[in-house]
């Protein structure tokens, strides 16, 4: 047997998901800190994570033309900037369950000292885009997230 | 003489700055509209232009040491999906202009409609990521624009 | 009438395609050289724009789920670095037209100096990621631009 | 004492590496299978996951004014597509080690299948982007790592 590398993996604690990422070359700007923009596909990656525990199979839904999570609107705040090499961890806890959309607080910390933190909400969309409700049982894995009973 | 492509560029009309961007392959994603973090590009690329037309030298800035806007926070709303080859316009105004922050609002449209809308706090900081004063001729440009008067 | 901004926009000369792009905060990382994935984005921008003025339609054509030209192999040499706010034009020649591909040669040059060059051959594919033959009409169109007589 | 997230972590072979990445949205496009150009952010985030166990800091090089690694050129295979959770192996060796520069080999496979392989040439270069030979150390390590001793 021979080891394996690591995927990156996050895992549920009663009502919070942790995920961990690393600030790679291609997160950086020339100001030597990470690109604003680039703090939003890192909590996406977490989202996605806790989506993928939940069972939630995002592919397959965009593929059978059901829809697809999008997000509606977000606020961030940057406190700290991150380096290259850095790693953080992401906490990702569901602020509030709707039928067609969740709000999700997500923070990233490095050391314990927080580097952003963003609030979103997403909903479910069509392929052309318009706001429809979430499948029962996709919102039921919500629901469970929430409570902290998965 | 031969045609020359080109480039994007934008304008000063009073106190507004128009940008415009087409939507590529780069921008969107596998549910076939754009990936929401790629509207921070758009609306960072359309702040560029202006501190270009403002005669404000980032690059300089950086190289020399002295410091460079950072985002310290923001919020962005989606209004309509945005989709391959969509061209936009994004209009850009200075909300409230400090000593060490600018407030900006900038809004996507296409055809008139709003695609998105985002408002952002841009601080200026020195190399080690602390606040710092903007240069003074770069706040006494902003304070041009946002009066019109530029 | 009030002036527009301008969007990026190229233009064919014979049999090649010229195409404007700006570096922006975004294409840079933190050792303050344009990232090198990202001249790929800059390269495929400016073969989409190239699409666009021979009438070829990509997003509908995914939309209906004929297919999609993906780049099956490239290779590209970085000759300078690009810095923040250089801009640089991409000339863009067909170098081979066949049934299911097209060979398509790439250089950025700014101010007559070479960036970057790369050569990519993309084929078209089925939205199951087979090969497949492109649309009659685009390989005309191809045809057409690399004969100059577009 | 509680569970911790898993970051991306790769592990030396004999000579070869070994890192593991998932797709995520922000890596695939509308056509529903992963951008060309963000290979290319896998293959350099293995690379950097080499460096970091051979212990060579990328980032105190950059902030000391030394330098960094930079591409010269690559050529990249796509050989099939990938779509948004798939798992991939990076698998990354040294093809030639010279005073100036590195040349490595990388191939992403998919359950034992090649999805794109991709060989590299990295050179060290100056703040001012010019080449320059590697500290010692680095090439020291790189040397070991490419007879499989490290």
């Amino acid at each position: 047997m021979t080891a394996q590398p690591t995927l990156p993996g996050g895992l549920i604690e009663g009502s919070r998901h942790l995920y961990a990422v690393r600030a790679y070359y291609e997160d950086t700007d020339l100001s030597g800190i990470v690109y604003h923009a680039n703090y939003l596909r890192w909590f996406e990656r977490a989202r996605s994570d806790l989506l993928r525990l939940l069972e939630i199979d995002q592919r397959s839904a965009v593929e059978a033309g059901e829809g697809a999570y999008a997000v509606a609107d977000l606020h961030i705040r940057y406190a700290r900037p991150a380096r290259l090499d850095d790693t953080m961890i992401i906490e990702t806890t569901c602020a509030e369950l709707g039928a067609a959309s969740v709000r999700i607080h997500q923070r990233a910390t490095r050391d314990g000292e927080l580097v952003a933190e963003q609030t979103a909400r997403v909903g479910f969309i069509d392929p052309a885009g318009r706001p429809r409700r979430q499948p029962a049982v996709w919102r039921a894995a919500f629901a469970q997230f929430a409570e902290g009973t998965e």
